[in-house]
């Protein structure tokens, strides 16, 4: 049977798996969910073993297990690392969900549930077109391991530490990775380029106590004056950075650069319209595939102080937060970075109030040379399945391991998405093209028979 | 028996009333506490009952119900109509509270509960001290009606029409109201001046959806980034507002002024210290009890938007609020300044941010002559108990209804208070000093005695 055939036939028992996966309520960030993490990873690793790998283990690490397996019986062939993330972001605002984030549901050929296409989805195809190799031609092309964790969405504090232990057992010549997206819908791409991550968390701090704003009003600090002013000290008019050394490390666009993000022949307006916004916004001298893919932010994810109920109270805070992450690019180094902004809030705090800023997570940007034959491999088998070849793109999100598996094993890393940009990854009604469900497994199977 | 001893006889009988009227959670900002609204206003009908009051009426309302008493019989006397309010501020942040809101304790001489000095306990101390009075002497020396309110924390709504309705049943030579502060422990004053406020809600949206700032971030609007730099136009870097016309009708302090401000021998440096704070902040060219006093404020009460929860989500709100405040003084117009803020915002709302403001509350600052007869009387009865005259101050808080009740009775208004000013008002752990409970008592029997 042709591998068309044998997809469409098991389609519905696919989808039926992935749903039961897509149950399982795997917020890495949440504590509470702690119990739930442990069920995923025991979920995947059941899958890789009806998949017919033959080794595979659940190691703890002092966060969420590391699902690891391997089939190693094509001598002579080259070893293919396949890498994914059983845990998911938190899903609040939980209100904005047209279904429930945990109830998987299929409207429009399309599925929706947190994860669906971050990750869970993504890695599925994997399991499911290894498990094609080894039913139809009772072996496998190439060496396969799996390595799937559970903290990729808190930047995966345990993995470096078990790739440095497991440097052997993990040794492999091309790690692959299904965490982005193509460019839109027909349109496959490649990432050869991921922006890095640091994040921090800044707290004020002004009197013991909140005060009535009508006694004190006007004459004591307002937590929330000070973090407002503090914050909006961070960016200048025209949405450029201002931390001193910020951009220390930012790599100038180069003309091949910009024309290499020209043929995407993005449309933004599109964009603009889909988005619902009244107007896109950047760095000035920049289009939207150039700021988001080779240009660093300083984003707000969060900010909160003083009263958020029905009506009003007149209350001075006497504390206020905010949550925020940069990505980062070219050769920026997260923890310089993270001093930087630091030293930043520090000499820019307003009189009275009592800055706290905590330190979060730190990951470098990753870039790959698209000349490399084995993404030339890749680009072929998306031209096989999709008839069009994959662009080579940079991608605006971090997958802060990417750079680290690369410098660890001493491996091409091939991003291979089936994810569509605009599935809400992170944010409600987070879905899955199912287009890209059939086309993945197909694609996943013509680059390992090419490898 | 004379009256300290009477009160002191009744003492435990009477706090355990109040403890009773402190566990109602008469919060007005809530709807969810509709039901405790009708509790806490019938249970002060029935206590003005019990007092001897010979009308005691129940009035609904669209909002909170109004109670009214009366009893009137000292013909040739004058009237007095005696204001307070049964309704509270909402209670979080719940988690500083160090014993529940609505589970009155007594601590170290003072009463913490919800309300315990704003306005329960203060107006508790009226139906106790008529109540003395009748039996004591079987008769009242002057008319007294009552008209307690559930509105007065959501800048009572209801009451205006009720007193143009009830201009007549509501006639009177004298309004009493003990909703203000003494200056500090021993030192009574009495509030010639309250300032004004108004009130909105800013909401700023972006996408129509939150969006990965992996992806997305530094090509398209984030709402926190936009309400940030909204909200950091409203002052200048001196704490000045920089709304056009904002200061218009905002009296010059005049050297008389200065001097009466003085005569409070108000202690900056003790109050930064009991706050906690490394430094008041303000208007240049103030001293704190001017600034609170004689100063208008535009103040955040509440900011928020995006992830506020356990860890890093890496996301771009599409929403983003804010609740203000202001607090007028002089003759500043409530509606008008509104309409500047709004303009402000519309003016200043960063390219790809949608606005939304929403108008709240709107009350005009209130002043009286301290030189006027029934402020003297009311000095007299303070230092009659205190052994201290009390001083005339202007007080920064706002209670609406004082000028609305000043201009539709014409008649004018003493504001006695018995609270302190570090009574925690509107904040956690609220609470009412016993010895003004105690004093408070004796002197309201020696005012209306001396009327």
């Amino acid at each position: 049977m042709n591998y068309e055939s044998y997809f469409q036939q098991l389609r519905e028992q696919h989808l039926e798996q992935l749903k039961q996966f897509l149950t399982i309520p795997s917020i890495s960030a949440l504590s509470e969910h702690k119990q739930d993490m442990n069920e995923a990873a025991q979920w995947v690793a059941q899958k890789l073993k009806e998949a017919g790998m033959d080794i595979v283990e659940v190691h703890p690490t002092s966060g969420h297990p590391i699902v690891y397996a391997e089939h190693l019986h094509a001598p002579g062939k080259p070893t293919v690392l396949i890498y994914g993330h059983y845990d998911v972001q938190p899903v609040d605002p939980l209100h904005l969900w047209e279904t429930p984030p945990f109830e998987p549901t299929i409207r429009g050929g399309k599925l929706y549930a947190r994860g669906a296409t971050d990750d869970k989805g993504q890695l599925f195809l994997h399991i499911k077109a290894v498990e094609a190799l080894l039913r139809q031609e009772g072996e496998l092309p190439v060496n396969v391991k799996f390595c799937i964790e559970g903290e990729e969405e808190i930047s995966s504090p345990s993995l470096p530490a078990f790739m440095k232990t497991n440097e052997e057992k993990l040794a492999t010549d091309v790690v692959v990775i299904s965490d982005t997206s193509l460019l839109e819908k027909g349109k496959p791409a490649i990432s050869t380029g991921l922006r890095g991550l640091c994040s921090l968390e800044v707290a004020i701090q002004t009197a013991n106590t909140d005060l009535h704003s009508g006694t004190y009003g006007g004459g004591v600090p307002n937590a929330l004056h000070a973090l407002i002013e503090l914050l909006a000290s961070l960016h200048d008019d025209k949405g450029r950075i201002t931390v001193e050394g910020f951009y220390e490390g930012v790599p100038e666009l180069s003309a091949a650069m910009r024309e290499e993000f020209a043929k995407q022949q993005f449309n933004e307006e599109k964009l603009q319209n889909h988005l619902g916004l009244d107007a896109l916004y950047g760095e000035e001298g920049y289009t939207f595939v150039e700021r988001t893919g080779a240009r660093p932010t300083l984003e707000l994810n969060g900010v909160y102080g003083g009263f958020q109920g029905e009506g009003t109270k007149t209350v001075i805070p006497k504390e206020a937060h905010a949550k925020i992450t940069c990505r980062l690019v070219g050769s920026q180094d997260p923890v310089a970075t993270l001093e930087r902004i630091s030293a930043h809030l520090h000499t820019h705090v307003p009189t009275g109030a009592k800055l706290t800023v905590t330190p979060g997570e730190k990951a470098r940007a990753f870039n790959m040379d698209p000349s490399h034959p084995v993404l030339q491999t890749a680009a072929d088998a998306y031209e096989e399945v999709y008839g069009t070849r994959a662009l080579f793109t940079k991608d605006g999100g971090s997958i802060p391991i990417v750079e680290t598996f690369s410098r660890v094993l001493s491996a091409p890393v091939v991003m291979m998405g089936f994810g569509l940009p605009d599935e809400n990854l992170h944010a409600p009604n987070e879905h899955f093209n199912l287009e890209n469900f059939d086309k993945g497994l197909l694609t996943i199977v013509a680059f390992l028979k090419r490898l």
